[in-house]
């Protein structure tokens, strides 16, 4: 682990780090908030996945939830959305490859050596922040549009690792709409049988934690229709009796000026189950 | 005006506006963020003017903000930061030409032609958006570093046409920094005598209007010296007896991650003056 940025924020510090990634055998940068409580005592962590195109950049320069996790006493953890660096694979188009990790462990090839971003968010980079930082190693996690898909799956794959999952404007039916068809093909194979499990509104027909689903969607999203889809998983969850609250915000959209208007409603949703 | 970018954003809306520019010869882009409070109501203006290499991008999607303006029902108005487009003027390095009008009214050439950013901040600007949004026609002002110096010399050089001005990280002495020295060279020629006009350290010495001066200043920020120099203004308000709040932050560096942590104090500032 090697810091790269650090600046004071909200009296806490915002990091940036790199370090060596053992499951996608490249070099990964990461955003750390360390809110001033943890002068003081160990923190439970937020882990955000942003969205398609994105770097650990956007998150911690555009969403403004340092305030709020300062207010909470929360890290927050922000990767990067793909592996990254020479000799990754890549290809045309901002929705595979590099910045299109989609959150799943690919199987396919050329993308199955280093695209594992499941297994790096859920597994690799909880131990290297609860190893380097003072957490009380508990976790929550959230992410918007595909980064909303990959917390969402992050939990419901991973029963009791998480406290609580929300997202904004989550790809919930990827196996049923344009970006995650065109993603799960390469990833996974034209076999669609494989892509249910990396799918939420496949997860939730029986998942075995009840994890309440916290989800805000714009409803001006320039991708409501036909990639974020969230009627499907309204449908979804009251047939199988999962707990969702799906807050349909009128006149908001698809970017950070969205996030930013309701993050602090996120982490203090996140904050209570996690002190809870 | 031409309306190019809206988004909803904490209640308000935050707008993206191009416009041609009688003062500047150019089109020019501004942010606008339009608070709740405008939907019933006319409400005050704070302008903020932006740094070095900054276009009207910069504060809108990294300052976080629109949340206090919600709160205070204030509009917030952030222009570019220099004359742009094809045919403007331009020079090597960062700091004279595009991304650096420096807030003056340029004297030579080539610059005399289209930089005449002063006017266009303190004239032009508010003409159009006085005309084109509900207002009451009060303002204030603020800025960073580049657009900190901008700030207060809009001010100080306007009594009564801001009720209120504050900076972060400001340029408070060009005259006397390598940054202004090279503007200044450039836009106002090598006599130096023309510059005492653009440079708050000297205008603080014979201001009609007792404006007071808030400043944050971070202690770690990289450019304190040699180009910031608080303490040249700390004496200058001292032995002239101009009211200041100057407000050393310790651990804070240059960046808009400070910026965040501290503009709901300047919002709040404004607004109490506003309203006043």
């Amino acid at each position: 682990m090697e810091r790269i940025e650090e600046h004071a924020c909200h009296g806490g510090r915002q990091q940036v780090w790199k370090h060596a990634s053992e499951t996608l055998s490249c070099e990964m940068r990461l955003g750390v908030y360390l809110p001033p409580q943890t002068e003081r005592a160990a923190c439970a962590v937020l882990y955000w996945l942003s969205g398609l195109t994105c770097t650990e950049q956007n998150f911690i320069t555009k969403a403004g939830a340092q305030r709020y996790a300062a207010e909470h006493g929360l890290i927050l953890v922000a990767p990067d959305t793909s592996p990254r660096g020479p000799g990754v694979a890549d290809a045309e188009g901002y929705d595979i490859g590099l910045g299109a990790g989609f959150y799943v462990d690919a199987t396919q090839s050329p993308w199955s050596l280093q695209y594992r971003m499941h297994e790096y968010v859920t597994q690799e980079l909880p131990a290297l922040v609860e190893t380097f930082f003072p957490t009380t190693q508990t976790r929550s996690i959230s992410g918007h549009s595909m980064g909303g898909h990959g917390a969402l799956v992050a939990a419901l794959r991973n029963p009791g690792r998480y406290r609580s999952v929300s997202a904004f404007s989550p790809i919930v039916a990827p196996s049923q709409v344009p970006w995650g068809q065109k993603a799960f093909t390469q990833y996974l194979g034209s076999d669609t049988a494989a892509w249910k499990e990396w799918d939420t509104v496949e997860l939730v027909r029986d998942a075995s934690e009840r994890l309440p689903l916290l989800i805000d969607q714009g409803e001006a999203d320039e991708f409501l229709d036909p990639q974020l889809r969230p009627d499907l998983l309204r449908r979804a969850c009251a047939d199988a009796g999962h707990p969702l609250h799906l807050r349909m915000r009128a006149g908001y959209d698809h970017s950070y000026y969205f996030i930013a208007s309701f993050i602090g409603e996120h982490i203090a949703h996140h904050a209570a189950a996690l002190r809870g």
